[in-house]
């Protein structure tokens, strides 16, 4: 899957190509200079001595020549998709991201490059605006587009990567982030999935057609995560003559990526793994970071590893099957990271469950960015990554306490309400945020309150439980506004229910 | 504990001293630098005002005032150790590394830098040899010496490195290894060690005094390298509050060291870890590599990670509660380490078991650095750690088929000296190779036969097993020369055995 960077001249497609190729750790091509190579001499020469029409077909030679098998940054000519098998061979071997900028912008760009750009050789502002008034509609008719004014290329290239879907991290081993449509990795040895007998019902034959690959169905749910799964994980990689250069793919929630992590990451000291994450929860959440495990009967996740998969396959329409409750639940999340540093992304959420649901994903997109941004940034949990935590202190005690009955996202929902208003009693946020937490959860039909029967000292002792006996004060991750958290220790932990 | 580097004017103390600062990763101290800093003069000025008792006071003041807490490498001017008190605080406060060279050698070097010695100006080479005869008895009296003749730097700072039994590994996480009594690390929170039954008996007591450390002791042998076990362990740490933070002590042999790395690599996600080996085996070998694990019922080391200690402690005074077969069990992975790539190691095995056993210090720190060598270039067993199988694919296979009647050791042996002559078959080795082999094999008291009773089929089995299912050829270490091994791979197993 090549990513296609395309639009008008000037968009800064080599620029952001170039910036895109380093974070994404691709090769970048620039499909103007791979033709000039082709031809000994410059696209003005080509131009000149054998016209457009000619130039044209160099083009399509060039971009036929990209072979399927590796991937690239390919920075387009400005009409090098005006073609229809152009068009087609782009859009059926990879992304193509419309860049598109106002007009300003693009003369500004391209007045310093003269020479370079023989169809805008002349008077350049009437000849750009002919340009793009004869190309507006197929500029416009590319579903992906990035408008680039007025932002640094550092900025452009996050949101085209945003917007691509695409990511690369590298604080916690390598591995990189795909939001598509799940597709075939080649290569693998020797793959076996890893899911429970619910996402089984669904997915599972899909998948085990794309990857070719054996699988083993364990029992669904938390309390199935135990070491007894973990011993039948392990046992059957041996039986399916798993080596060390095999790879576990894992197909589910949280708890499934947790797990066949965990046995991955201990089987012959380690293999590799595939997370393909079928919950909103655990698509924007739990399948990044690196984090595997299990629970014993003392504490959820006292057994695991740090252990990234080598890919991470994010496929939106694998919720399609998610229950009405399920991707509400999974929005808390969603509100979470918006809250912690992404104002778009809650401004989305603001818009309710049925916009959610039309363009889930771009929120699935955004989410995922923000987690990544986090976990980049502090992937051993020393620090900022503990912004995660917002609405979880609260959140696990009242999951915990009303036993499993609320969904976990359910309970971060009351819990990250509950802290919003109490960051606000404190004076570290504004009534008006509080009001705009509250009113977005309850958008997206999630609970804001602890329920009234629930005994507030059985939640205040699940927080101390949770957190380290011997620790004085429990650190919260509160919110300041939306799009910022601050980690706060407090000792009062009453003080926070009130 | 410092490491303090001493003898006599132009040894290349300080040039050592910078290359061991950066290889052990710890701060140089020059500590004539430190005395000029005080006096704020040179030496050469302090000497012509103040004489020489008024330096050497302010040797022992500079001396002094190197604190406990933290670890430096020290070069010391040439008499800095003459005054016994300073003697006393250099030894009781760390090693003394003694560098001493030919009066050529001491020459060459000074010359360079005349004006820098105050004792030695004027006729330089009689000064020197009448300094030296003075000083002579005072620098053969310590323990730890070292010949820099002929030999350039980074030899030198190895060889040094060697005879302090100081190492830095940072190929696979960041850890010290140390040969030394066994001392107390400050700054541990709540340690706890993890032994076995037989080690207890004899280590535990003083070792949880050193460390004011909890202790958890498991059933002894390999049996017991279980699920069941690891269970226990992270049950036990459970149950004594270890978090994130927590320190586990390893003191045993191999078992106990795979056994508690690989509690603690997964106990909370990994938390640290402290080797201490109890038997010949571990110290030269399983102790180092990262390697953890536990054996299923289906094979040994099915189930593991790659999570190194944060240090390991080598005290060879341990290994005087092994038994006599138990100490000529170990010496076989000594051997093999001298073939694969240290003929001083080897010549030192030659000398048999009287000799070793008196100088088993020695012995254990220069079979350390060739496993600590191989494991620097190749951590993640990809290429070159491989030499470190020589004589364990007949050996693993030799132990097996015996039921573990055979030690460990003892059956590497025979391994050790089968694979020989079989590189002598196949041209790769020389038939003085092989007898040098086994005569140092049977001068430790060791076997060099598979027992005539034991079918070969079911060694030849054992081999395949022991190995990947579907691999055609299996790769052995051959021995090329003492010093040299070579990987070979091998169709045709019966051949082996010949």
């Amino acid at each position: 899957m090549h990513l296609f960077l395309y639009g008008p001249p000037g968009t800064g497609k080599s620029t952001l190509g170039k910036i895109l190729s380093r974070s994404l750790k691709l090769p970048f091509i620039d499909l103007d200079r791979v033709i000039e190579t082709n031809a000994g001499m410059s696209i003005p020469q080509i131009m000149e001595q054998q016209g457009e029409a000619s130039f044209r077909d160099m083009e399509t030679v060039a971009l036929k020549s990209l072979t399927a098998e590796k991937e690239n940054i390919v920075a387009l000519g400005g009409g090098a998709l005006l073609r229809d098998e152009n068009r087609a061979f782009a859009e059926s071997n990879g992304k193509v991201l419309l860049l598109m900028a106002e007009l300003p912008t693009l003369l500004d760009r391209i007045q310093h490059e003269p020479g370079k750009r023989p169809l805008l050789a002349g008077d350049l502002k009437n000849k750009l605006v002919a340009l793009l008034e004869k190309r507006k509609e197929h500029y416009a008719s590319f579903p992906l587009q990035h408008h680039v004014d007025n932002k640094p290329a550092e900025q452009n290239a996050r949101e085209a990567q945003i917007k691509l879907g695409r990511h690369h991290l590298s604080a916690m081993g390598e591995y990189d982030v795909v939001v598509d449509r799940a597709f075939s990795v080649t290569n693998l040895q020797n793959p076996i999935i890893v899911t429970d007998e619910n996402v089984a019902k669904y997915h599972l034959e899909k998948i085990q057609d794309l990857f070719n690959a054996k699988a083993v169905v364990v029992p669904a749910g938390e309390e199935h995560k135990n070491l007894e799964t973990i011993s039948l994980l392990w046992k059957s990689f041996l039986e399916n003559g798993l080596d060390r250069k095999s790879t576990v793919i894992a197909l589910g929630g949280g708890v499934i990526g947790d797990m066949a992590g965990f046995a991955a990451s201990t089987y012959m000291r380690g293999i590799d793994w595939i997370g393909i994450p079928t919950t909103l929860l655990s698509m924007v959440d739990a399948s990044l970071g690196g984090k595997t495990g299990f629970d014993l009967p003392e504490g959820k996740n006292l057994i695991g590893s740090f252990h990234p998969p080598k890919l991470v396959m994010a496929d939106p329409s694998l919720l399609l099957t998610l229950t009405d409750r399920e991707l509400r639940s999974g929005m808390a999340e969603v509100v979470k990271h918006g809250i912690i540093s992404d104002p778009d992304l809650f401004a989305m959420c603001q818009r309710g469950m049925d916009w959610v649901k039309a363009n889930l994903e771009d929120v699935v997109k955004h989410a995922m960015a923000v987690k990544i941004k986090v976990i980049e940034e502090d992937p051993y949990e020393r620090g900022f990554r503990a912004a995660l935590n917002l609405g979880h202190t609260v959140g696990h005690a009242v999951e915990l306490v009303s036993k499993f009955e609320l969904r976990h996202g359910e309970a971060i929902a009351i819990g990250t309400a509950a802290e919003a208003r109490y960051a606000a009693r404190v004076g570290l946020t504004s009534q008006s945020t509080v009001e705009a937490i509250e009113s977005t959860l309850e958008a997206l039909g999630l609970p804001i309150h602890i329920p009234e029967e629930m005994p507030r000292e059985k939640i205040i002792q699940a927080m101390r439980v949770d957190k380290k006996k011997n620790a004085k004060a429990i650190r919260f991750a509160l919110p300041v506004e939306i799009g910022k958290v601050e980690l706060v220790n407090v000792d009062d932990l009453e003080s926070v229910l009130e």
